[in-house]
């Protein structure tokens, strides 16, 4: 069904992107063939970095017409294979398109091309005085890859996710047009939301080659703080009762003593506390020292004397700061340090469902004879389970992944959750949302992919096919 | 290529409705002909009250099998006759489904029926001491409409607009098939997001039944503060250095003395202060009262100290809130009852160019010899600019009207603006629609339209037909 690319393809790559950004056969890296978990592996037949949306367009003309199978990767930090290039082909890679080519302080806003990685866009927002709220925990990945997933970070919790900061996109169309999609405005009713569409459609509708981002002024304090609780479950119940007090957190994580662990062993650095099974961290931010710190007291106050906590550490010099913060951002490497392989479930539940869903997991752990730590974001209900395969044969391995998931998929979904609360659907979560969402829903998705790229050129087999 | 309803049909419809909720003939009012501005008129052939998803599924799958088009109506408070039947065929309204069905104060969701009015919507929430921050002018629109046009409203500034307060929404797809779109979640990528296609949709891809929102705490304090300024421009540009100085008000609205007149006449009540010729009018709210006088004073010193406010009033006594808000709220009734009928352009521009539009504004009227008054939200760059009839006859009506809208959107676009910042597209706007975006992003929109409803049966000749 899809062409094979001839050197002829080849040349006129060149032609359009340059001698030295044109890679193909044994002079692309084996990293190109899969993400950040490892678990779905294909090479690209050809690879070649972009550097503008004109260049893209001219590649997606020739793809287009050649019935040739393009798939984009950022840096390729995804956990569900949705930048593998499963049917070969052409391999966009966009981190070269990393530049940042406007900062509007009168619309707040910034314009940045999709390379541009999480962590040079808070260092530049951070140097101007404003922040770019979403902040996943992975910060080496690319803006585009953030917005084709709709990734959501610890932020969620105050500021939304990365949808509710998208105001404009420029993206390539599967045959070379350039459409621009949404406005530098901050309302729009004008008619169907193609921008929301393509937030989250993990490149398979079209390319995004440009993003304008709606940017808040910087808050001028913020503060953590780490609560540790007797058990899971009082840790969680307390997290709605935060949220009502009326002091709205930026970001509420939760994390078992078995995580804090393994990042003190991966990391050699120790955490503030790790004798009590379960913690919430919290951070509050604000314009000033009063505010943030009388928020910090009303919740700490709240934990202690309310929703029984054992303690209230304040986060506030550099040093424990550091010690909490890089602990949490190690967490998925520690993990994945622990065992010889591992896979993630990243369901998200309703917020009050999140203590149930993690005792299931407990349970689980137990009855098949499997790791299953996990962490997340209280605040947000969104959580991220890994199964651990340790010294598990093959079969066994993939035996004990498929129930894994089958189960706490099902769990999630009678709890009323999703599939996937940021990381996306990509190749590897395919059947989950089949089985949740069902033929119509399914049929639906598969419809407007039909109607963006009727040749199925892009990033195909993913999400819904 | 539909079919005419027959006896048979309303048969039918009785018998899923009930006698007493169905009329058709001369028994409909002429009010469900038209929507707020009347410009668009058809009657439906038949009118029915519906009360439950499962009966909106019955009626379409009824409409479906026979062909029959069907337009769903909330309040019919629309602007651009999104909520006419142009096709006639079956009305759909949707008052009586006006029930709020659970307040979830774990997850801080409520959630609701399609025919809750804004108004009770908002009631309910504050009684609870919750807040549904999305705030249009139009308080008897139904929750529904909100929805399907991706309502904005005065709060955008600091809370956003409709699309970021809806967690679910439960829909009839136009062959009665029953779905339920996101979750009861704060964060989503499971998927192609269809809950944000159909939010703003205007009822042309499915007819939405239930919806989960989601509250934030109500804010314990909240003052506003009214400040004049010589001119529009000087008042216009104060907006985004508000903004940077890091308080950011719940609201920013703009007002020209005009207008406040009109209000003033309209209601028979005095403004606070109507001697100059531009005032923006700002709310602050929060958790202490410290804070909001905070806000307050840092705002009002920079207005007054650096940029050209000539003078600044707290509008926190009951009596002065009331004179500004209820002004505020009667302007669109004001501007109305001031003419013989008029038009509306809703158009949204980046932040800061609400002052040169509105200065074309004022150069069309001169060149033209129209009455163009405006007011709006300054705070996120959405204007309702409103020409005026007065006395021109048909002819002089529809030329000046024509030649108005074609330059007001023209202007926006150049000023990187859109057609529609909150009211839509409906059927009034689709032309100005299909200039701006051109023929690939229709012809998107036109399939996504084919994939949700093969038939063209739901609200035909909306948005981009």
């Amino acid at each position: 069904m899809y062409n094979k690319i001839t050197e002829q393809d080849i040349n006129i790559l060149k032609e359009i992107s340059g001698e030295n950004n044109v890679l193909w056969g044994d002079q692309i890296n084996h990293d190109y063939s899969h993400d950040e978990l490892g678990g779905i592996e294909k090479m690209p037949d050809v690879l070649v970095r972009v550097h503008s949306t004109e260049e893209v367009s001219l590649i997606m003309k020739h793809a287009y017409e050649r019935t040739i199978p393009v798939t984009v990767r950022g840096s390729g930090t995804g956990l569900v294979g949705a930048a593998v290039a499963v049917e070969g082909g052409i391999m966009l890679e966009t981190t070269q398109m990393n530049k940042i080519l406007e900062l509007d302080t009168q619309t707040l806003t910034v314009t940045v091309q999709p390379g541009v990685l999480l962590m040079e866009l808070a260092a530049f927002c951070e140097e101007n005085d404003f922040l770019y709220p979403p902040d996943p925990g992975e910060k080496s990945a690319t803006i585009g890859g953030n917005i084709s997933t709709n990734a959501g970070g610890m932020r969620a919790v105050k500021y939304g996710v990365t949808r509710d900061y998208v105001r404009q996109l420029t993206v390539v169309m599967p045959d070379g047009e350039i459409m621009v999609l949404g406005g530098k405005v901050a309302k729009n009713s004008s008619g169907y939301s193609l921008k929301d569409l393509v937030i989250g459609s993990e490149g398979t509708l079209c390319i995004i080659t440009e993003a304008v981002l709606k940017l808040v002024p910087l808050p001028k304090y913020s503060i953590s703080l780490l609560v540790p609780f007797k058990d899971m479950k009082t840790a969680i119940e307390a997290v709605p009762k935060i949220i009502r007090s009326k002091v709205i957190p930026t970001a509420i994580e939760y994390m078992s003593r078995d995580t804090i662990l393994f990042s003190e062993s991966y990391l050699g650095k120790k955490f503030p506390d790790s004798k009590n099974d379960a913690y919430i961290l919290l951070t509050f931010d604000g314009n000033t020292d009063e505010q943030v710190q009388t928020d910090l007291k009303t919740v700490a106050d709240l934990c202690l004397n309310e929703l029984g906590a054992l303690d209230a550490y304040i986060v506030d010099t550099e040093e424990r700061k550091k010690a909490v913060w890089s602990a949490r951002g190690a967490f998925l490497e520690a993990i994945k340090a622990s065992t010889t392989e591992m896979d993630e479930c990243d369901v998200v539940v309703p917020g009050n469902k999140v203590d149930e869903f993690i005792k299931y997991t407990h349970l689980l752990a137990k009855e098949l004879n499997v790791r299953i730590p996990s962490f997340g974001h209280a605040g947000d209900g969104n959580l991220h389970v890994y199964i651990c395969r340790d010294n598990l044969n093959d079969e066994q391995w993939q035996k004990t992944l498929d129930k894994c998931f089958e189960l706490m998929y099902e769990k999630a979904q009678n709890l009323g959750g999703l599939v996937s609360g940021e990381h996306g659907i990509g190749y590897a979560k395919k059947q989950y949302l089949k089985k949740q969402y069902g033929e119509t829903h399914i049929a639906l998705m598969q419809g407007i992919k039909k109607v963006f790229d009727k040749k199925n050129i892009l990033n195909p087999q993913k999400v819904c096919f």
